[in-house]
């Protein structure tokens, strides 16, 4: 893939899921940041609701701690402000994205993927429309791939089904415990006020792959 | 106190936690960002452990959560590296701090507050010391103020142990649920991570006191 006398760009894992909002900024946010960087984005989609079960938690912490939850309502409200990125709140929430999720796994190193995981976000958080919707799927591959209808067949797959599953697995195993969540060199960063700490690092792992051994960039 | 053709500065309220990780980046940060935005700090001393107990829990979050608490412990040394601030992890975790907070509550308005504030923390996080000790308060006082002794009899009499359980009480009534928590205009924000928005806000509604009615500064 790379010339053989060039390094392969350093690169950002982003691993997301589609109901969560701070996601949600940080997919608005993050191939800007990286192309600035010269860094490539590695999209990493997974579910959040089965590490949450694992934790003994029925849904989102959100709705599990009232305080929290009004907090963050208004919280995503402000940033939403700050980054210019459109906001309606959501009336189903956390809300249900499977067949997306399913998509962007088996379309994760395509060209299209920041395009339709950003369309996916404002479908949701800006229009507040249902995603978990084949119609809806269809639509909106339509103007990314030319074959939309083959690979939302793919998606719902018992293969896919399985690759999904496998994917929080490895999710876990890697101790994520919310999203959005960056690995950059060979640090965990959570949370979408660490999206430019986790480019800074990645970009000077380019540099000096000494980096990702021992101090930070500052 | 103000000249009648002036207005009182702007201020932006900090309520803080003596045990809490990221109290202790927003009280080494705060009066250095404080004065280059011409607002003041209202330093608002509380008790965590009762607010949680509200929530059903036992003890702090990163506790109760391993993986949230592993992390936890890194990024907190990551910051401390951005910010130029020493780290050391605490042998006990979360450190008892009632005195010190009772002292605090007592000297809030007085002008050693934000250097004992931060004695206090680099105590706890840097040198990794008790400080939930009258010996040890008065070593830290007896550099701030002429009558250490007093102070450190009044912080332990009846009068503060009450006010305290107030200070809390007013806390869980305002919606905290974590610390640190800054109040700035009519806004609430949560954790180290917000505090330059909210010095931003208190600072532009300074400027124009209509701010607080309705748009955020971008």
């Amino acid at each position: 893939m790379f010339p053989i006398d060039e390094q392969p760009p350093a690169s950002i894992e982003l691993w997301f899921d589609f109901a969560s909002i701070y996601s949600y900024l940080s997919i608005m946010r993050i191939e800007a940041l990286a192309q600035a960087a010269q860094i490539r984005v590695l999209w990493r989609p997974f579910l959040l609701g089965p590490i949450f079960k694992g934790f003994g938690w029925s849904t989102s912490p959100f709705l599990l701690q009232a305080e929290k939850g009004a907090y963050t309502w208004r919280d995503i409200e402000r940033l939403c402000q700050k980054y210019q990125i459109p906001w309606r709140r959501p009336s189903e929430f956390p809300r249900r994205a499977l067949l997306p999720t399913r998509i962007a796994l088996l379309g994760a190193s395509e060209p299209w993927i920041g395009a339709f995981c950003r369309r996916v976000m404002h479908l949701n958080f800006a229009e507040d429309l249902p995603i978990d919707s084949a119609e809806v799927m269809l639509e909106v591959l339509s103007t990314l791939t030319p074959r939309p209808a083959e690979l939302i067949t793919a998606a719902q797959s018992d293969d896919t089904k399985t690759r999904l599953r496998t994917q929080t697995d490895i999710a876990r195993s890697r101790g994520i415990f919310g999203a959005p969540m960056f690995f950059a060199g060979h640090e965990m960063f959570w949370g979408n006020d660490r999206l430019e700490d986790a480019v800074a690092l990645a970009a000077a792992v380019t540099v000096s792959p000494s980096v990702t051994q021992g101090a930070l960039p500052t």
